[in-house]
């Protein structure tokens, strides 16, 4: 049996797994990124613990394929960093880095391109070679697989469609700068501030008057008790969701979109606002398409990474 | 030295080329596609024609790598088609067929995907790996190469960006069935349209008032003669494009974009109207970016269906 590592570096913890060559996950781990001092402890910290690991288990260094690794910033296959906004890194050749710590070939994207990974290969996306997942949480991320690998684009950007433009009349700010991103209306944040502009709109009786400051599950909460206004918010969500989906859909083609993050725990009632949407608005030949949910929570990562070199 | 074809199969005509492997165009023909019978003939015609040009060239069936196809209708690696709307085909194993007929390897594309594959190799994005075309002629067509090579999607539908929604307020409908998509104001049709509406608005004096109905080229000869009117309906173009552009490119994250078509013969002065749009709207990812024309004209097609083989 062979084996390899998948590590998903987050501001706060990094985390790890080991994986079988069949992809089965047998352990996994966390360590505390040290961000102090430019983040240098960082590769070091994480080599040691594959060493450790390995030593623990008894895997030799010859049944290592190698490591995956998904980095919070863009990331070409190079495996360069120009900048990270959460590590303390600047300009870090991160591939090479943790090849010459730890002697095992690394392969490195940017984490939520291999958070996508893990979905299709193990999660809401198993059977699809050709997705587009969402993430809806504080704000909204996207990873685009195709043909079973990442889109990374020309700067490492590819898939970030939070700051697709939804709404060109907008005239609040996103956290880009710019004026009507998706992330504005699809985040929990956003569909906070929808519920708070419907609320401010007239005093139509709802459930979601209790609370000053509603958050997305009291929103969809309410939906689920038939509450009418909360409705109506939802509705704002899914057109501005399944909409900007559509147009996604004309770019890249997918056949399968699956949701994620904070928001997604609302379940499968959140389909039934985003896909009406999205017909809608679809392209004909875009509209053989399925809506999942994430199945792989916060181990979506290190599963995707693993991917990266088996 | 090696050869191969590039074939570039049209409603009315196939285009064909003989490359060497060096990408050299050594001969360029065509012939024409007999659509009568379900079109039936179009394949061996097309073998007949590559046979004939073998034994006219001198050239064994040993130097020839194999036939690239542009082929106009969703087609995914399996070189199949399920419907074409201009050749007659229904469901047709094209890739397979044209083996058996040909006895080589044949790699068969979308048309336009393929076009701009040939441009990314010896034309506009020479140079670039990660590429979004826009062909701007009766309607909106599109091809995006991301690492060298065409990005396909799940249906074969990658790239159709035409019909990317850019006014959610459209009442007209576009061809497509939907209203407010890309082509309704970038293509030629559409920028006629935008020139009849915005004629109709007031009594501004403009040249353009000289026809009842101004093409494109109308519209762009106008600014270039310093027509306050078409620069207007110039802006107006260029902000439906450039914004269009801006959401394409927090999909995709391309280097390089490159416009052809029938509207792109107005030159360098379509850049004014849609850089500054795209600049606008663009995620601060994006903005390190190239607009450049397509220099293949009609040979981007065999060009690119030679690279597929290559």
């Amino acid at each position: 049996m062979k084996y390899c590592f998948g590590v998903d570096v987050g501001g706060t913890t990094v985390k790890m797994g080991l994986f079988q060559e069949d992809g089965m996950l047998k352990e996994k781990w966390e360590i505390v990124t040290r961000k102090e001092n430019g983040g240098e402890n960082i590769l070091p910290d994480i080599a040691e613990s594959i060493k450790e690991k390995l030593e623990e288990t008894g895997i030799s260094k010859e049944a290592v394929i190698g490591i995956g690794m998904g980095i919070p910033a863009p990331i070409k296959e190079d495996g360069i960093v120009k900048n990270t906004a959460n590590l303390g890194w600047g300009y870090k050749e991160v591939k090479k880095e943790l090849e010459e710590l730890t002697g095992f070939t690394v392969a490195t994207g940017n984490d939520a391109n291999v958070a996508a990974l893990g979905e299709m290969w193990q999660g809401g996306g198993k059977g699809h070679k050709n997705m587009v997942m969402v993430t809806l949480g504080t704000g909204v991320g996207g990873g685009i697989i195709m043909e079973g690998k990442c889109l990374v684009g020309g700067h490492g950007a590819g898939g970030e469609i939070g700051h697709l433009c939804v709404n060109y009349e907008e005239t609040d700010c996103c956290g880009c700068g710019k004026q009507g991103c998706l992330e504005q209306y699809a985040s929990a944040t956003g569909i906070a501030r929808l519920a708070k502009q419907r609320l401010a709109k007239d005093d139509k009786p709802s459930i979601l008057r209790k609370k000053a400051d509603n958050t997305a599950k009291d929103v969809f909460d309410a939906v689920k008790a038939g509450d009418e206004v909360a409705d109506e918010i939802a509705v704002e969500f899914g057109n501005y969701l399944g909409h900007a989906l559509a147009n996604i859909a004309v770019v890249c083609d997918p056949t399968v979109f699956v949701i994620g993050g904070g928001v997604s725990k609302a379940g499968e009632i959140l389909f039934k606002y985003i896909e009406k949407a999205y017909m809608e608005k679809a392209f004909f030949a875009n509209k053989d398409i399925q809506f999942r949910l994430a199945t792989l929570g916060n181990d979506a990562g290190i599963c995707g990474a693993a991917k990266l070199v088996l």
